[in-house]
């Protein structure tokens, strides 16, 4: 519906008062972005209704355009900044423990690199513009630039236990409050290589567990599958071939959708046999550990085929190397987390070993981690067979971490900055005083600030050490410097005012401070 | 010159077998896919020949594209990662000494956010393909979005120390081998907010120095200037109001350009009276600390010009607060490192307080750090004038930090991983033995990895403890297991061989590690 000038005009003018009551209020600047961004929306059809009718535009001024950030992208502040970083550090430590190094490669790749390898997911990634020579595109993810750069320096790295932590980009629609943006960090971490059978895998599930419990996300479960012993259940079920790639990837789905959704898929859109995909049914709903693998392996009609027997064997070796790790391979339970654990989740679900987790739009956060093998991507890009690498490794969702993390945290109470000292004047500013003292602190290595302030109020001073929760001062008066001491307090303590505190020689105070910071530690 | 079809062929053949020799011979890989994107030009240019004559192209195969980084972008190895976060970790505990704290901006920005802030550069930017929806572009430096958030969340910052290190894009000219990259990253600490004069800019530049001292560059030179004493300098010798950006951004090369130079551009391009360009070459040739800013205040045409006054007053109080903080400001002789000098750099030049190090195209490494004030950068966002916050900051280049500390090292010698041991069999394989210790290694915290392999070569394994320089070695036999005991050994040690090494029981195994790890602390 066309906007009359008059409505438009009375939408500007409400909008208008929206966005000023909102920033007398100082709300979160977030909300305050999205409002000032709806007034300029309305302002940008004003000014091209104006233009149309030849009329000039009443939107003047210098500032003329949208302050945010672009759809899909946000800022991160300080606190978020400490909490990710606290994470990051955590993730990173697990890798380092298991002999991970990090490399780095483009924030763009030629589209060329990244072209056939999303399916359908393709139309998400962000082109560069042409701009004269070669066509570029964002990553999409870290996994394929990984394999990319394998193809390239596979003569030095037959094999490399690597970590990525790095952002992505995906023109996807976002849904902020569910922390699904378009430009977020993947935590990767793969090893390539030629190596005996379901070794490295079994670390590569270790790792993923080590870092989940690192990060005390809570109760969680790791859902294991092979792809091979679909495949070999679609051959007993009598799936034609030609039909096993879409039928498996409906089956996939069954983390999402209940059974009867994903039959439907497979009879009405993709032809499969009713009773086909009934036996199929049978198959897909067995659910347990290791006394599930034992049973499958005394099936018949499951060992007899080739692809079965081959998964069967490799989820064995798996599970035994697991328990060497101590780690339990019992049955499943109840225990996906209730924060990932989507609305209607029957009994059914079948997770593939796919690194696809992101992908996802459950209503939970979904899967917290995921990887798997991806054995043939290398070999993609490399001119010969010989230059292929295997590689098997597991993404942890950081994203999602942190959105079930922020949810125990308060963000406000959490503290930025790692100042420990902050130099306080009681009288007279003492300014060139308060650097000196903080040029020795920072000189022995000790985190200090003062206020950039010739003569700063004292409670001003003790404002900062509150909302910085600084934990000591070093307090100065005329009177002490004169005597060459200075006092230290601890301002988590009790006393309140500007008394208190421990006179110390001016010549002790490094040595005191050291002994105090080293004792919260 | 048109290429010949015979010519053609030829010169792909000859490529084609220098790409094979390289491959062979191992070579740096870069070096490599240099080559390789050298024949790929070629033989796309012969596709194109091709086509333009209707016939088929000759290059076929699944492998049709250059696998390559895109122009002007490169991948890092572990080791070179290694090294790049170990100069990041050094500035960011510098920083954090100083109370900063770290926000996080998106890649790309509005393109409108970008718009005017650079200038003629403006053509360098990199824009994100029209896919409906904004138009972006990848950010170009780290200093404008930093002023587009403070001007989004201004009510919450009216003051914030902030460090950022991240890559920022430019579609320029690259030079590889000099480290000048289109993708490259930035690292800038800012203070923002309205202090007393001069005092967030000391401390801006104490951390600079404490910056370069802890990356052990070797001896620098911090060239400290006043835009408005410049401006003085220009009322003073008589340059026409309209003349001087123009005159002023001609004086700013005189960091790279002799003086004939930057006067014939004055005089010939700028029109500037030859008088007055002589008049300015008196001024700019002075050099020199504290005793030159003396003897200038003790200029009468300068004290009596209103902006040279006010540089000079904020130049004596900078140096105040320089020699509380122990600087020395004394005079500058010749303490330009010798891998950033520029050739034929004569006496005569004046350094801006500009951010644009990076712009520099001398054929040293050129500056090192860089930094100044931006005022009303923050205010050309805003809506008001109130909305306007002061800025003062420097930028560490640490890309040509890197290419200084990178002509120190012995690159193949960077320890990449951090691993401490490596668990050994002597015979018959032992994998789930090895696994297990392994696996209380890491859950004891300690770095370590065995080989993924059934029954590893002892040969094998000892060339991983060299090649990745692994400190200890828990070696295992059956015999040993047998006995409960283990034996750790010390790769470093003269010892060959798998003799040698020290018998510990099995529980005993973790403590004797953590004693001697923590030894070589």
């Amino acid at each position: 519906m066309e906007e009359t000038k008059e409505s438009l005009k009375a939408k500007i003018k409400i909008q208008g008062e929206k966005v000023r009551t909102l920033k007398a209020q100082n709300a979160d600047p977030n909300l305050v972005a999205t409002e000032v961004a709806a007034l300029l929306e309305l302002q940008n059809l004003q000014k091209k209704q104006a233009s149309l009718t030849g009329e000039e535009s009443t939107v003047k001024g210098k500032n003329k355009f949208t302050l945010k950030t672009p759809k899909g992208t946000r800022d991160y502040n300080e606190k978020e900044m400490a909490v990710r970083e606290n994470v990051f550090s955590t993730i990173i430590s697990v890798f380092k423990k298991h002999g991970a190094v990090t490399i780095d490669t483009p924030v763009f790749e030629l589209k060329e690199i990244l072209a056939g390898k999303y399916g359908e997911d393709s139309k998400l990634i962000y082109d560069l513009e042409d701009q004269g020579g070669e066509k570029c595109s964002l990553r999409y993810d870290l996994t394929v630039p990984f394999a990319r750069f394998l193809a390239i320096n596979g003569t030095q790295y037959q094999n490399i236990k690597r970590y990525q932590i790095a952002k992505v980009y995906r023109r996807d629609q976002p849904a902020m409050t569910k922390g699904r943006l378009r430009e977020f960090y993947q935590c990767d971490f793969d090893v390539a290589g030629v190596f005996d059978p379901m070794i490295a895998d079994s670390e590569v599930v270790k790792i993923m567990c080590e870092c989940l419990d690192a990060l005390e996300i809570g109760k969680y479960t790791v859902k294991i599958n092979h792809r091979k012993i679909l495949d070999g259940i679609f051959q007993i079920c009598g799936v034609p071939d030609e039909k096993i790639r879409p039928i498996s990837s409906a089956v996939d789905k069954l983390d999402k959708l209940p059974w009867e959704e994903v039959k439907r898929e497979m009879t009405e859109e993709k032809n499969l046999n009713p009773d086909i995909a009934d036996r199929i049914g049978e198959y897909v709903k067995l659910k347990g550990g290791r006394e599930l693998l034992e049973q499958l392996l005394q099936m018949q009609e499951l060992t007899a085929n080739k692809n079965a027997k081959s998964g069967l064997d490799d989820m064995a070796l798996l599970f035994n190397y697991l328990e060497i790790f101590d780690y339990y391979t019992g049955v499943i339970y109840e225990a996906v987390t209730e924060q990932s654990r989507p609305p209607k989740l029957d009994g059914t679900q079948v997770n593939q070993n796919s690194k696809d987790f992101d992908y996802e739009s459950t209503v939970g956060v979904g899967s917290i981690a995921a990887g798997g093998r991806y054995d043939n991507l290398v070999g993609m890009f490399a001119s010969n067979k010989k230059g292929n690498i295997p590689c098997v490794g597991a993404s942890i969702g950081v994203e999602r971490v942190l959105s079930i993390l922020l949810q125990k945290i308060e963000l406000d109470r959490v503290k930025a900055n790692e100042v420990e000292v902050y130099v306080i004047a009681v009288a007279d500013g003492l300014l060139e005083d308060r650097m000196k003292i903080c040029s020795e602190l920072w000189n022995a290595g000790i985190k200090a600030e003062f206020m950039y302030k010739n003569k700063p109020k004292l409670q001003a001073q003790f404002s900062v050490c509150d909302r910085d929760q600084i934990p000591f001062a070093v307090i100065i008066g005329r009177d002490e410097l004169n005597r060459g001491v200075v006092r230290i307090k601890d301002m988590r303590s009790k006393e309140q005012g500007e008394g208190g505190g421990t006179s110390v020689k001016r010549d002790e105070m490094i040595t005191e401070l050291k002994k105090r910071l080293e004792k919260q530690k």
